[in-house]
């Protein structure tokens, strides 16, 4: 018989709940990301009609947050600027409620967990799930794991070359225009052209530089961690022409240096859309709570 | 008994061959990497005096190198600017002439695995080992094993920003001024001063350049991989006042963003130099066969 699993994707802007196993079998539930205490009364009120039947719990949750077991302060959501949530107990408020275990991780770590297991990543090793669209995060997966390291990865936070015509001042409260996310996610889209990306025709400028700027970052992200796939997805790369762009860009850059196979003949392969969609999140969920009960990750 | 090992560093200037199994227990030669019939000639001829009481060589190599096993070109250095070596069957001609198992990895692969053993990164699952010197690279651990995923990483050539007022115009052939290795490697550094780095006084212009490009290098390694620590070597890192110029730039760039404690309260211990100085790689061949022969690499 199949173990059935809660899952939590906590997002900034939403929640979605569900209980099931994979994607084919799951019943779910979304809702807006309003105050802590709201917000996880709803979801425990959702789990609480199978209680009995579920074997754990499994929260991707927004950060940053604390995965060091032996802080104070584990499972919390910890220096957010998002109103309210700084210093939210996530994994103990649940816990506590639901009495089953919880496992916790980045909901960018369990959107790369779900398509490691059912989506693009499938029997790869190495791979990184990116998202681009009102921030910028990353999950990574590093020899069959995904990585946590000291903390977690902050792939919207790495740095950029900016590119010399782009006066925009950038928008991270930490690093201005230095990083990824301040000059490349949405905010910093439409503060930067005064008009949201999904109004932005296809041959205006906004794309080329946006393209620029991801194809740095994934130069990058290449020499770092050498991937064996790119999956790129978030509300910016929904724009269908930008992928074609930033392909050839990323190409472009690395200019014949790295010589494998993927990057120097197969690029279409090589950076790819997620497979699960906006469920990735969520059914990450699942495979966090089947690692928690002692079933590998992958 | 202890097994004994054979360990080749193949660098791009020096060969170092070693008989032993630790840092404790070796016999090493060094020579000049002259042409590859002759470095590999010296090897083997240093080998053969040990036939029959080695259980296997490991040998970490200057590259770009082949790791893809089921590649006809593994165990090859590939497509090196260093005159005559392109295409050079490093592992088939040693494990030809000498009949035993013979592992391979990067030069810096291996002397990151060294330093997990009995250096620096000893306990920990996630590190970094960098070296600046004639050129720049980095061997990558992580989740407890060294990274390989596509191919390997390149740290060197990851991107930066140029500092708006460094003229210069890069010494990468591939990436010009953009690149890592392209601004901050030991000829870069003599190009851009028209003077060798050693002979740049502590309070040359050219340090705090050169630390602004060390700095941000590590903010991208550090919200690429989440390493629990950084090690920092090669020749460039010996002027002792870089490191502290280092480690305050990068806390500086970071700006308080990445909310863990190493980071925030510290940076001595977390930005540190090799344990194993200039044995570190051909220390790293003892891990290297250790792990060909079936014991785990850490």
């Amino acid at each position: 018989m199949t173990e059935l699993y809660g899952a939590i994707e906590a997002g900034g802007t939403k929640f979605v709940c569900a209980v099931g196993s994979n994607p084919e079998d799951l019943t779910e539930v979304r809702f807006s990301t309003t105050s802590p205490s709201e917000a996880l009364a709803r979801a425990i009120a959702f789990f609480d009609s199978y209680r009995g039947r579920l074997a754990g719990l499994g929260v991707g949750s927004f950060g940053p947050i604390d995965l060091d077991r032996a802080s104070p302060r584990y499972g919390y959501i910890t220096s957010t600027p998002k109103p309210g949530w700084s210093n939210t107990d996530v994994v103990g408020t649940l816990a506590n409620a639901l009495d089953i275990p919880v496992a916790f991780d980045t909901d960018v770590n369990a959107a790369a967990l779900a398509e490691g297991r059912w989506g693009a990543g499938v029997g790869l090793t190495d791979f990184i799930y990116l998202t681009i669209g009102t921030g910028i995060g990353g999950g990574v997966i590093c020899n069959g794991r995904v990585v946590h390291g000291m903390m977690h990865p902050e792939l919207g936070h790495s740095f950029l070359a900016k590119h010399p015509e782009d006066t925009y001042r950038g928008r991270c409260p930490f690093h201005g225009d230095a990083c990824f996310e301040g000059l490349a996610a949405g905010p910093a889209i439409e503060e930067r052209w005064q008009k949201a990306g999904i109004d932005l025709v296809e041959d205006h400028p906004a794309w080329a530089l946006q393209a620029h700027y991801v194809a740095q970052a994934l130069v990058n992200f290449i020499c770092t961690l050498s991937p064996q796939k790119i999956i790129l997805g978030g509300g910016v790369m929904e724009q269908q022409h930008l992928l074609s762009r930033v392909k050839a860009k990323t190409h472009q850059l690395l200019n014949g240096y790295i010589q494998a196979e993927p990057l120097l003949s197969d690029i279409d392969s090589y950076i790819v859309v997620p497979d699960l969609g906006n469920q990735a999140g969520v059914l990450g969920g699942f495979v966090l709570a089947e690692a928690l009960l002692g079933i590998d990750e992958r």
